[in-house]
């Protein structure tokens, strides 16, 4: 009883702070999240100690972010994905080897093993596309080119990345099987296609199919349904939970009651999100920052991992122009919960130590932090409002 | 990764258990949430094992009653609970005498020591509005004159079941401090009356306080962070968390938006409540039963448990006429979660032991599984449809 009380008090102060700062940010014209991440510093372990990481608060955070992309899916349309796949698969190819590449290379300059240079360099690649989502959506645009290259990105770059997280893994256990790594791949390339072509398709030949008198009124249940197991299977599978949720919201989205729909996940996920930029700010901890070799290697980390992501993703969408690509390489730099995860599993099975470990970490909510604030102008330099024409294919 | 799977594969296989149980429920014309306990209880460690009790399911569930009552809270308004106070008053008081006299005689007559007589007692009369309260939102007569005074009672309950837990656990260690239990129940009244009558005051002054330019669009967020917040004091200062939620709800109800919370915390609750039916369901363990003994002790005390409630409140609520006051009397029968929590507090105090905690919880899962079956007849009989005319007092 008490237990639950301290939860309940909370997810209370977790939601309060970050309504306050999501308010405070509108008012500046800043995007709403910085204040949700700003509130979750403030009242977290860090500062103010009146939230804390823990089982349930760390599962309210991640139902947040699966709930938003969830949300992003339903917005989304396969076609209009489709149509962007090539640059989509060369933003997400590029975007993976150039962070690789750089990991690594740091990783034998310091002079480090073999399997802590390839679990940085894993820990570089992995792209959240949590945050980027969230600003674009409050912004209106993530149905514009952009927003559609930066979502098929995402879902390419976590495949790329679940099999160089598998390799790692392999190689720090001391042997590599690469058939089980080949049956990765495969089991999760059929998973996102057989969801989504699969998927897709049934839903838009019975496009009543979730409110047939089999089911409810709306196909709000059978949508949290379906986007829980998802979510569940991806993640079993190697792949992030937001992927499945994407997916999920993909393939629901193709309801006829698409609207419906719409206005009742909405509330769910306005409770949820803030849980999810909360944590974001809950988990900064500037205690093990204190030694200046290890800050030194935070801020050569984060400015690799910036400038190789957004490098690579640049390239890779340079035929859309300037400044479109410029907006699909700043979307791709947060690494948020991917990145923190990685570093996790490294430290987990000891091939990376205590000190990596916490640089990772700290790159991993820099690299998420430092975007939200900047994305809006880029998002009017590449004609935010022009392009809004897109959204109505969806 | 693998815990959150796991986390999210068990929250996917309740929610579709539930739903389908409630389907099939509703299409057999029985209370849609039996369903959903049996659902519970199939996936639930007694039988498949797909879903366990863990701190991740637990605050699910307990979010679910939290936003059930929360809901029900915005469908009551103030002067209808105060026109029954009297009536619930005394179905409150007698329902809690009734039970505690009874345990308390039990158990002198089987022989336990004072602190084990006192807990007994203690642990019998919670009442667990939660599942009566979904039951009568189904039926739409939660704003009869029963359902108010069901309502009510509930909260009188409470005080008075709070008073004779700390009753009893100061009795266990030792010493009763009158003085501290004095200030306990004060506290609790003062919190029950300044948020029911400030709250709902200051709202009904300024009606548009919770949609002003200060906060948001809707009075949805600050409805869920105030229900949060009250939940959160409820239980921190010795009440069930879902009193706290309660109040939480008549305060937010008095908001000119109303109808527009109303429609955004439906989809919400929709999504939490099944976890709590649900894990109602999981939570019925056979294996403890094993023993004849054991068994014999559940029967009769689950039987003492039914008959001094209804007893009580049916004397409470005689003057409302027969039919009335046997539906409010049966609607009190269930003690639910708060029942379970008494009994855990025992068990980890040392006042009660392994066995007597199994035939507690054994009792209070029995008493809230048998309420939903009958209380649609109950319903009939006491004129639910003509009483309906009631409902637009709200």
């Amino acid at each position: 009883m008490e237990h639950l009380a301290d939860i309940l008090r909370q997810l209370f102060v977790l939601l309060l702070a970050a309504k306050i700062g999501d308010e405070i940010f509108k008012r500046l014209g800043q995007p709403p999240v910085i204040g949700e991440i700003l509130a979750g510093a403030l009242v977290g372990p860090a500062v103010l100690g009146w939230y804390e990481i823990n089982a349930e608060t760390s599962l309210f955070a991640e139902i947040g972010v699966v709930l938003l992309l969830f949300q992003v899916g339903v917005e989304t349309r396969l076609h209009d994905l489709v149509r962007v796949g090539p640059t989509a698969l060369v933003v997400g190819a590029l975007g993976v080897a150039l962070p690789f590449a750089g990991g690594f290379l740091l990783a034998a300059l310091l002079g480090s093993p073999l399997e802590v240079a390839i679990f940085l360099a894993a820990a570089l690649t992995a792209t959240s596309v949590g945050i980027t989502s969230g600003v674009l959506r409050d912004l209106g645009v993530l149905g514009t080119l952009s927003g559609r290259v930066i979502l098929g990105a995402a879902v390419i770059d976590d495949v790329l990345a679940m099999l160089i997280l598998a390799f790692a893994s392999g190689l720090a256990a001391g042997s590599v099987a690469l058939d089980q790594i080949a049956t990765l791949v495969v089991v999760a390339i059929m998973f996102i296609g057989v969801v989504l072509i699969g998927g897709t398709r049934l839903l838009r030949r019975r496009r009543s199919l979730l409110t047939d008198p089999v089911f409810a009124e709306t196909p709000f249940l059978p949508g949290m349904i379906i986007m829980l197991g998802l979510a569940a299977l991806a993640s079993q599978i190697g792949l992030a939970a937001i992927i499945g949720a994407f997916l999920a919201g993909m393939v629901v989205g193709e309801s006829s009651e698409r609207h419906a729909l719409e206005a009742e996940v909405a509330p769910v996920a306005a409770f949820f999100t803030p849980f999810f930029f909360g944590a974001i700010g809950a988990q900064v901890n500037l205690a093990g920052l204190a030694d200046l070799g290890t800050l030194a290697l935070v801020v050569g980390v984060t400015l690799l991992a910036v400038a190789t992501k957004f490098i690579g993703a640049v390239i890779g969408a340079i035929r859309l122009g300037w400044a479109q690509a410029v907006l699909i390489g700043w979307g791709m730099v947060p690494r948020g919960e991917v990145g923190i995860v990685v570093a996790g599993l490294g430290l987990q099975i000891g091939a990376i130590d205590g000190e990596l470990y916490t640089v990772v970490v700290a790159m991993a909510i820099l690299t998420t932090l430092i975007v939200p604030p900047v994305l809006p102008m880029l998002v009017r330099r590449a004609g935010g409002a022009e392009e809004l024409e897109f959204r109505d294919d969806g």
